[in-house]
């Protein structure tokens, strides 16, 4: 009986743990600087987007639980907790057919993250920088350098901004 | 030792139902036509963006999980099911200080959604229309025809596509 109670109930809450895992999990290289692919990342809960007028792209940027914490109590403005990752989804620009005043995502381009871990990637300002290409996920980048320090020379406009560009969108 | 040990298995469950609930519930009014605004909305699955070059603002589109399946199993292209709600965050346009060629979430403008009941709104698409102003999420229409018809007037252009504006964008 014992096993019997165990089972009714921990079955919902497996299934609740498991399913979102099992139904997007993907075989997806790891970067050359070392960093996975996240599963379940376009499960992730949103934390702004942005339109990029340089190259024409737009992007939505979701974050995991400990980064949506951090951006939706605001503690994310003075410095995200390790442990926080930020992922933007990005595509080309489209003009909506059927509204031609409206810009939506077109074509996939790709998927990037960081991944906060102030002591792993102390000299990169505590961030590992990762990006998979297309909706193929190819790993952006030969090598290490090519992989983080590229990001990273980039990131290093916001410094002042925890290396961060986005600033989390104001929600209801 | 049975209540025992449901308590001891039901907890963890019990918080993952509970906990988002109670830390985004909130007060606010239904629509004139009667349309809940959802609690939690801000923690449902993106199906894509979009930005408003006619109005200035940009936008995440998130769907419930009902809509989630049907979007990302492309089923949505056909006809969005029953229970189907679809979600729109919309803020102003702001430059990004740190990087001007970024365009970003400024203030929040409107929270909006679509609710599918083919019977309940079978005048109107099969969808009932809502929308909540500002981050106090204020009801938008004074009477029914504001808040309902009002909507659909505009929705009928895309009569074709099941009379959504939004495509699901492509997602890895």
């Amino acid at each position: 009986m014992k096993i019997y109670h165990h089972l009714i109930c921990l079955a919902p809450l497996t299934a609740l743990i498991f399913l979102p895992a099992l139904s997007f999990a993907q075989n997806v290289q790891a970067t050359a600087n070392k960093i996975e692919y996240p599963t379940g990342l376009t499960n992730w809960r949103v934390i702004g987007s942005s339109i990029r007028n340089d190259n024409n792209t737009q992007r939505v940027i979701l974050g995991n639980t400990i980064a949506i914490k951090a951006a939706r109590s605001n503690t994310a403005k003075k410095q995200w907790p390790d442990g926080a990752i930020l992922a933007k989804l990005v595509w080309k620009n489209e003009i909506l057919p059927t509204w031609q005043s409206a810009t939506v995502p077109g074509d996939f381009v790709h998927a990037e993250i960081m991944v906060r871990d102030v002591k792993k990637y102390a000299t990169t300002g505590g961030w590992g920088f990762a990006r998979w290409t297309g909706l193929e996920l190819t790993p952006h980048g030969n090598d290490k350098t090519e992989a983080q320090q590229a990001c990273f020379d980039c990131h290093q406009a916001v410094k002042d901004s925890d290396y961060v560009f986005t600033q989390p969108a104001k929600l209801p």
